[in-house]
């Protein structure tokens, strides 16, 4: 396949845009991404977005997207992997464009949810579960989250607090990203004493929703015009993969194991020809502290069961061996779903081309998004590198 | 791109399925074009759906349907475009396998509509239309078409009666289709005293809504192995492009044309090196008469406007120039929205192979299949050949 360059990103902050529709939001984005591209058209349009239809009662986001943003009459679809739609948007960019189908497509994620004309937004979330076998027994997805917790606790003996440094990482990372949702540090103090949601996951577990969309424009490496560079690092993608588990928690061998991170992450550290301990940045799927721990294990920075370690020795803070979240993670720049997956991939280019100001990753030359549709029922990995 | 062939297809009845969910519905048309291919793997999966998440509130198709049909732990993902959206998972099939990401990969098309956990159907088909310059001054999706049908009517100066041997083919088709939702013959007279909907569409005018799963199992033709074939004639994609135009009809400079099927037809042509007057068979978009009329004339089949005489004169019934609607169409073998795109191919992949039972071509080389999604905003053409 040939090889592809992301070569504009762009973003909104995440929070409460009640005066922007969820087309003024998007064309904010990609417009964005275009300018910082210096590009004028792009072949085609990849949306992840998964609750348009049911909040929004909006569907048709490609066409209605696409001639918005001055892009009229290109192909554009949307796609839906729940919380993974960002990254499925990036694995049809990549495929359109490594196939030969488009020399350029854009890769966009848009969510609004702060505003519903469907079922009110915790309801609509649980439409990441099955509705056929967990759903109906009155399990909301933060639920479905809190009995994995539970069990993980339980198996390898952690404390709650064990897994506050997860969530005053992301926390003190966010002050310094001006597109966050949330500015303010928390304490180890402010973790325990926080309002429960659903045990043992309290308020500073969950990662809060919100509006937002984030863009990535990708081209062949063989189409990148020289003013494209700016001078700036070229950031390629070197590993992309995607993996499904099955959509109950109850029906995995193992609940407490993400099989499909473990899958996509193998390959895609293989194609990219890297180790986990290559790794200079990697922004995972932390929609609550107990997938951040899951994610460590699966992608191998930390053995099984051993993830909370990693934040109580300062591992995954900036300047640690595996910094995580470094813009702020779900946890504290929000959790708009649908678009969950280009943030991080925004925010990983963001560090790789220098560009992320305060909490900047010295050095950063390889770098790691992993996002998740479900309670890891789809799993999508990338890994780019400073060319 | 490496050249893609169908060795596959599979499809269930369309009707009100009270009795089977989607993920049974959507495993059923997965296994039987596995079965039909002689395939037990596949590699990826790409489900064409609109509305799973507001009738069925359900969302990560992917995973779940991708593990009931037993394919867990391939990549798998959702893609919508409105009616457009089976088509579109062919699209994302074909980039997949062309990327060379994939060698196998299944485009599924399904939808559930006769139950809702959401609102009625007409309101969620809505969604299909612009949400905020549409349907808020209370246009339906069929009220939008009514409009364009009134004003082709008023243009060209034809009757509505001149539009009834569209319907009537269709409907004398889908007779001998065993996957038909209806078995009905209809002459003129039942068209013109036929209950009116939104003047000028009347219920022969407008496709039937209903459950269904069709699916197609496509590889690169490089990676075909001797015993797919069965001694049957191979299938191969011979153009395959997609196109979209502003989502609100009033934005368009003519809102009686179909700017993105020309523009998808001719790309489409031109990658098959063929011209209208080559296609053997004309799998086309007859949500209402009207699609119909702009359907033909946007793909080169009659001047501006003229559509209208090829049903009066006969050229699109069976053994005239252009047969249209072979087993049925939209009107007759039903409309499940997100389905039905994949309808379209595995009927043109029927006749292709000449297992088209009564209603077979004779002497079917090439066949071509556009589906369309909203009121002509997406619109996505693929041509067929024996290889």
């Amino acid at each position: 396949m040939r090889e592809i360059a992301i070569i504009g990103i762009g973003q909104t902050a995440v929070g409460e845009h009640w005066e922007k529709s969820i087309r003024e939001l998007a064309g904010e984005a990609v417009i964005s991404a275009m300018h910082d591209a210096r590009r004028e058209s792009v072949d085609g349009l990849f949306i992840g977005n998964m609750l348009s239809g049911v909040l929004n009662r909006q569907e048709s986001l490609g066409a209605m997207i696409a001639d918005w943003a001055g892009l009229k009459h290109i192909e554009a679809f949307k796609v839906d992997a729940a919380c993974g739609s960002g990254a499925a948007a990036l694995r049809l960019a990549i495929m359109a464009v490594g196939s030969g189908e488009m020399d350029s497509a854009i890769a966009l994620g848009i969510e609004k949810m702060t505003e519903t004309k469907g079922p009110d937004t915790t309801s609509a979330l649980a439409e990441a579960a099955d509705a056929d076998y967990e759903t109906p027994h009155g399990l909301s997805f933060v639920a479905i989250n809190a009995l994995v917790m539970r069990r993980y606790m339980y198996e390898y003996g952690w404390k709650h607090t064990d897994f506050a440094p997860f969530s005053i990482n992301a926390h003190a990372n966010a002050i310094h990203n001006p597109y966050a949702r949330l500015h303010e540090a928390i304490t180890e103090k402010d973790y325990q004493r926080s309002r429960m949601v659903a045990e043992p996951i309290n308020l500073l577990d969950a990662s809060p929703i919100g509006d937002g969309a984030a863009a990535l424009l990708v081209v062949a490496a063989d189409q990148i015009y020289p003013r494209n560079g700016r001078g700036r690092p070229l950031v390629t993608i070197a590993g992309s993969a995607a993996n499904t588990d099955t959509l109950a928690v109850h029906d995995r061998r193992d609940p407490i194991w993400l099989a499909a991170a473990e899958t996509s992450a193998a390959r895609a550290y293989t194609q990219a020809g890297v180790r986990p301990e290559d790794i200079d940045v990697f922004e995972l799927h932390d929609a609550f502290s107990i997938m951040t721990a899951l994610s460590l294990e699966a992608c191998g920075f930390a053995e099984r069961g051993q993830a909370p370690r990693l934040g109580l020795e300062g591992a995954i803070f900036p300047g640690g061996q595996i910094p995580i979240c470094t813009l702020g993670g779900l946890k504290a720049r929000g959790h708009p779903v649908g678009a969950t997956g280009v943030y991080q991939l925004v925010e990983v280019v963001q560090q790789l081309r220098g560009e992320a100001g305060t909490i900047q990753i010295d050095d950063a030359r390889i770098g790691m998004a992993q996002n998740i549709g479900g309670s890891g029922a789809t799993i999508i990995t990338h890994i780019l590198k400073v060319k």
